[in-house]
C-alpha cells in the first residue's frame, strides 16, 4: 500500500491555533504547516491535497500535483484566482458550529434593530428612562439574500422568533413556508423587504451589489420607519460610501455589519462613529480549528474510500 | 333580557392609547373608564366586570358587585392587596403578542451576553476592531426561574437558538427535554447556571429572592467565565444594591434588567452607568391595549356563556 499523501496546511489564522490543532489530526499521514519556517523550501510535488485560507501565491506552483483543496471557511472567494488551477476540485467548509454561530450573529442583530437596542443604551447613557417599545417581530420582514446552508438556517431561526421572511437567491428556490424570489425578481424582494440580511458569496455578480440604488428599493413603509441592512457575506459585496450615505440621509435606519471592503476596517472609517450601526470584527462566524481539520480528515476518507467529495464548489458560479 | 353590564376601566397605562382602544370593544355593554374625569363619582355599584393595572385605592368601594377582576398585564402583585375582596376571581392577561415579546427579548439579552455585545460596543466607540469571538450558544447553560406560559415559550426559543436550558419552579415541573428543578433543588439548578433569567411573579417568597447569595451560588467555571443576572419578571424580587456589588467584585460578568425596585429608574442609580448592565424600561413586553381588551371580551363570553374562566390566578400562590 502506498504511504499516504501528507496534507499541505496553509491557513493565514492564528498560527498558534492552527499549530496547536494540528497536533490532534492527520495522524496517520501527517501535515506540511507553511507557517512553520522549517518547511521553507520542502518539496511539496507529492502532496494530494491542501487546506487553505489566503495562500501564498506561489502555493500552486510549488504544489503542482494537488488533487483536492479545502477552503479554510466558508466563503472560497480567496481560492478562486487565476493561480488556481481549474481541475482541481474546492471543497468548502460547511460546518454545524459555523452555521449555527452564523444564525446566532443573524438573529441577534435581527432583534436587536427590532428592539432598538441602539436607541435603548442612547438613553441608559443619559440615564433616561425611555418610551417603551411595543413592535414585535413579525411587524417586521427579514429579506434574506443567499439561501445556501448559512442562509437557510437563519431564515429558519428568524422564522421561530416571530419574523416574517422571506428569501432570494440567484436561481428560484422552492421552500416550504417561504416566500422566494429570484435574480429577475430583486426589485419586487426588496419592496418587500423591512430588514435585508446579506448572507451571499462574493462574485463577479455580488462585487458592489449592495449599493445606494439597491437600499433605496427597500420598503419604507414597514413597522420600523427605515430598513435596515445586515451584512455577514462579504464586505466586497457593500458599497460602504453608500452605506454611511444612506444612513445620513435617511435611507437606512441601522446597519449592522461583520465584513467589510477592507479589513481590519481603518480607525478613521466613518462608518465606526454613525447612529444605527453595530460593526462587528468579522467575527460572526469564526472558522474554529478542531471543526475544520474534523472535516477535512471525512472528506480525505470519503474520497480514499471512493465516495463522491460533499460541498464541492462550482467554479462556473464561483460558490 | 336584563342589560349587559359595562366594563369598568382603570389601567394606569398611556391614557390616549387606553382611550383609542376601547373605542373599538365592549359595543354591546359600553365601558366606563375612570381616565375619563366625566366618570367622578359616578355610581358603579351595578358594574360585574372590571379591567384594571394600579387602581385606585378606593375602587373595591365604589364597585362593590364586582364578579371578576381582568389584571392589565401578567403580573398581578398590584391587584392582590388587603383591598381586594378575596371571593372575586382575578383572570391574568394572557396572550400571544404578549409572551412572543418577552421571548425576543430574554433570547436578546441572552445573545447578546453571549456574544459580548456591550464589549464589542466598547470596541466600537474606540474605534477598535477586537478580537474575535469563538462561543457559540451550547457551551452555556442558561437557567429559566419561573416555568409559567412566558417560562417555557422563551426556554423552547433558547433551545432553538442553541443554548444549553434548564428550568426551575417552585413545584416539579416535567418538561420533555429540559431538565427541571423545584425549591428544595434550588442551589443544585444555580450551580449548574451560567445565565439565569428571572421571570417569576412577585409574591412573599420572591421578594428580594434575587440578592448577594442566590449570585454567589452560580456557576463560575463556565464558558462566559462570570455568570450574568437578567431579570423580566418584578423589581422587587432583586436586591440592587446587591446587584451593583456582585458587578463590582465580579461575582456576576453582567447582567440585563428590566424590572426595577422603583420604577422608573431614578437618574442617580448607579445601576445606569456599571459595565456589561442593559437598562431597558420595563417594556421587555408591554400589554398592547387591542389584545388585552380582546382577551377580557373572550373571556366575559366564556363567562356569560357558562364556560369556565381561563387563567384565573390562585389566591393562596400569589400568581
Amino acid at each position: 500500500m502506498p504511504a499516504k499523501s501528507p496534507v499541505l496546511v496553509d491557513l493565514k489564522f492564528n498560527p498558534e491555533s492552527v499549530a496547536k490543532a494540528l497536533k490532534s489530526f492527520f495522524a496517520d499521514r501527517g501535515s506540511i504547516n507553511l507557517a512553520d519556517p522549517a518547511t521553507k523550501g520542502v518539496d511539496l510535488s507529492h502532496v494530494d491535497y491542501a487546506l487553505l485560507w489566503k495562500p501564498d501565491v506561489d502555493l500552486y506552483q510549488r504544489a503542482p500535483n494537488l488533487k483536492i483543496i479545502f477552503s479554510g471557511g466558508a466563503g472560497v472567494d480567496s481560492l478562486i484566482t487565476a493561480a488556481t488551477p481549474l481541475d482541481i476540485p474546492i471543497v468548502r467548509f460547511v460546518d454545524r458550529s459555523l452555521t449555527v454561530r452564523m444564525s446566532e450573529w443573524v438573529v441577534l442583530q435581527c432583534l436587536m434593530h427590532l428592539r432598538d437596542v441602539c436607541g435603548h443604551f442612547r438613553h441608559q447613557r443619559k440615564r433616561v428612562w425611555g418610551r417603551p417599545a411595543g413592535l414585535e417581530a413579525r411587524d417586521v420582514t427579514v429579506g434574506v439574500m443567499g439561501l445556501g446552508v448559512l442562509g437557510l438556517d437563519a431564515a429558519a431561526k428568524l422564522k421561530v422568533m416571530g419574523f416574517d421572511v422571506i428569501g432570494w437567491s440567484r436561481q428560484k428556490k422552492q421552500i416550504e413556508g417561504m416566500e422566494t424570489f429570484d435574480a429577475s425578481e430583486l426589485d419586487a424582494f426588496l419592496a418587500k423587504t423591512d430588514i435585508l440580511v446579506g448572507l451571499l458569496p462574493l462574485t463577479p455578480e455580488t462585487t458592489g451589489l449592495y449599493n445606494a440604488s439597491l437600499f433605496s428599493k427597500l420598503r419604507r413603509d414597514g413597522a420600523l420607519g427605515k430598513p435596515v441592512f445586515i451584512n455577514a457575506g462579504r464586505g466586497k459585496s457593500q458599497v460602504q460610501a453608500d452605506i454611511v450615505s444612506a444612513i445620513e440621509t435617511g435611507i437606512l435606519g441601522g446597519a449592522s455589519l461583520d465584513v467589510f471592503e477592507v479589513e481590519p476596517l481603518p480607525a478613521d472609517d466613518p462608518l465606526w462613529g454613525l447612529e444605527n450601526v453595530v460593526i462587528t470584527p468579522h467575527d460572526a462566524a469564526v472558522s474554529e480549528e478542531y471543526s475544520l481539520m474534523r472535516h477535512v480528515e471525512e472528506q480525505i476518507a470519503r474520497f480514499e474510500g471512493g465516495e463522491p467529495l460533499q460541498h464541492v464548489v462550482d467554479r462556473s458560479l464561483g460558490y
